[in-house]
């Protein structure tokens, strides 16, 4: 499965999380993007810095792919049903559907129906394996260095900061290692599990298991966080990677110019070093991790000079080595780590 | 569904923490435990302080009852072969038979079959109900003063502390009730979501969704908590709970003696201090709690002056009031908390 369209009704690029974390990272080529409020355009134009894509307003639109992804990870992961007809164009050309939703579409009777019928698969990346279960506290003996980004809140860039990380590692020949917990990660490493949609007695386990599993034969293992330890829905999300992943170092991600919990506006963020004090001191009993580093996300900074300022005002306040690993690569964030 | 055999093999007593929590607290009328070790005996030998039943071998020699309870909450919540011909037999009874197990015991072929037979429902109380989504970070805006049990370990008896102030303030005079969290209190109350068994992302909107519901029309709610901050295997559940009840007060649960983490050995339990600042920590920027008072489990300890001396190092190391609400009663953990 190579070749894919990526749907991203009404919110590409800045509200299609997984679609745009797929042009950057994934291996897949997309042959289109299906987002009806800019169809004409092309990708580049709208996102300079990655692969480039026509836009279309549908699925009926794009040319031959093997593969529909479903490009939006929504607050709550439900399906919304002004994706149907895409999705059913899709079956009905054989395709396979990919999806990371909590509502998953092997269990919609129409596309189970149209899918054997035509031979389609339908991929729910978010459906949990069978036969997890609770931690057993081990993933602080495995030899590999294990490095987990956490954030100030939720969609701040801590999936691109471990991919970054991870590359990085790689391009300088040290056997590293991404370790994905959510669909966008899972989609792009082509494995893992999908933490957040994990029983909450499991997700430290199921977080072991990974770290156990890549933890023996590499040097680094660059672990995707989710949420915030604060954030008032995700935390438990949070906590549940940081005492499973037991990491020896964290990096905090951050976006420049947010005040706010994401969609819920009554809930200020705290000063960078507060989030140092909870990270730090949640793992300590367990496993000390240490902040070593810290990511700002500047995407919606235009310049560069800006970003520049920006990154030395959150180096400042946060008392450690920072970056925007995307804008101006991660190095200085590995040297940091080593 | 008022009388009723719970199956406890091998583990009555100390071990079957759902049977001794129906036995003290439940409105059940419990006509037998079915435990093979102890067949034969009195549970007040064994259990002087709760309602008193035969002990039985298998549930053939139990007398006629309108359920089946599995009274075990083993870690990972699998459904022992060992316990198969008595929920076999319970169903050809046309019994019901209540479990809190992750395994589901409605997906049991034989048992489904069994079920369907002889009239006999199965309740799965962890199956967690549909339409479960995120939380939008409100409980703290009700009117009830919502007081959470948070614990050093799992098994220390944050749910029976839970119970008895739910019981105490409603003896003074109080509207208070009891939020149920974990199997056990589900069963004891009739109602409530099984934390640890919901997917990670909603756990914290599942609590939110039952403050929402009793936080208008009580003085008080005692909400169950579930495992420790700090647990290898549950925090998550633990975080989930904290931020999505939003306490204003919390009740430090501790078991005399307990140094390391239960089935843990290699994680040593930090001093009560430690505990005070973590949860306060991670409870302050959504809502800050405070920790008013700490509740020692002194059951190991066989004479009430050694209990005594127990509860008064517990006071000492935590800085706060602190009591064993079981063998000494609420009331002064009450006091702290008015």
């Amino acid at each position: 499965m190579k070749r894919v369209a990526l749907l991203a009704h009404d919110q590409f690029p800045h509200f299609a999380k997984t679609a745009v974390g797929l042009l950057r990272y994934s291996t897949f080529d997309v042959a289109a993007v299906i987002d009806r409020g800019h169809a004409g355009e092309q990708v580049r134009a709208l996102l300079p810095d990655v692969q480039d894509a026509p836009i279309v307003a549908r699925m009926e639109d794009a040319p031959e792919v093997d593969a529909l992804v479903i490009g939006i990870a929504n607050v709550g992961g439900g399906f919304d049903e002004a994706w149907r007809p895409d999705v059913r164009a899709a079956l009905k050309r054989g395709c396979t559907v990919m999806a990371g939703l909590h509502d998953f579409l092997q269990d919609d009777p129409e596309f189970a129906a149209l899918a054997e019928e035509h031979g389609a698969p339908i991929r729910d990346v978010r459906r949990p394996p069978r036969g997890l279960t609770v931690s057993q506290g081990r993933a602080r003996n495995v030899p590999a260095t294990v490095v987990l980004t956490v954030g100030t809140d939720c969609a701040v860039g801590k999936m691109t900061v471990a991919l970054e990380l991870t590359r990085a590692a790689q391009a300088r020949g040290e056997r590293a290692a991404f370790i994905p917990t959510g669909q966008t990660g899972i989609m792009i490493a082509g494995w893992g599990h999908p933490i957040d949609a994990i029983v909450s007695d499991f997700v430290s386990g199921a977080v072991e298991q990974m770290i156990l599993e890549k933890g023996h034969d590499h040097d680094w293992l660059f672990v995707e966080g989710q949420g915030s330890i604060i954030h008032p829905a995700y935390s438990a999300v949070t906590c549940g990677i940081l005492h499973g992943a037991m990491p020896d170092a964290l990096v905090l991600c951050h976006e420049a110019g947010r005040a706010h919990s994401k969609g819920f506006e009554d809930f200020p963020l705290p000063d960078p070093p507060a989030y140092v004090d909870l990270y730090e001191g949640l793992a300590r009993p367990l496993h000390p991790a240490r902040m070593v580093g810290g990511a700002l996300n500047t995407h919606s900074i235009a310049h560069d000079d800006d970003a520049r300022a920006a990154v030395q005002r959150y180096t400042h306040a946060l008392g450690l080595p920072a970056t925007d690993p995307v804008r101006f690569g991660p190095d200085a964030l590995l040297d940091a780590l080593s």
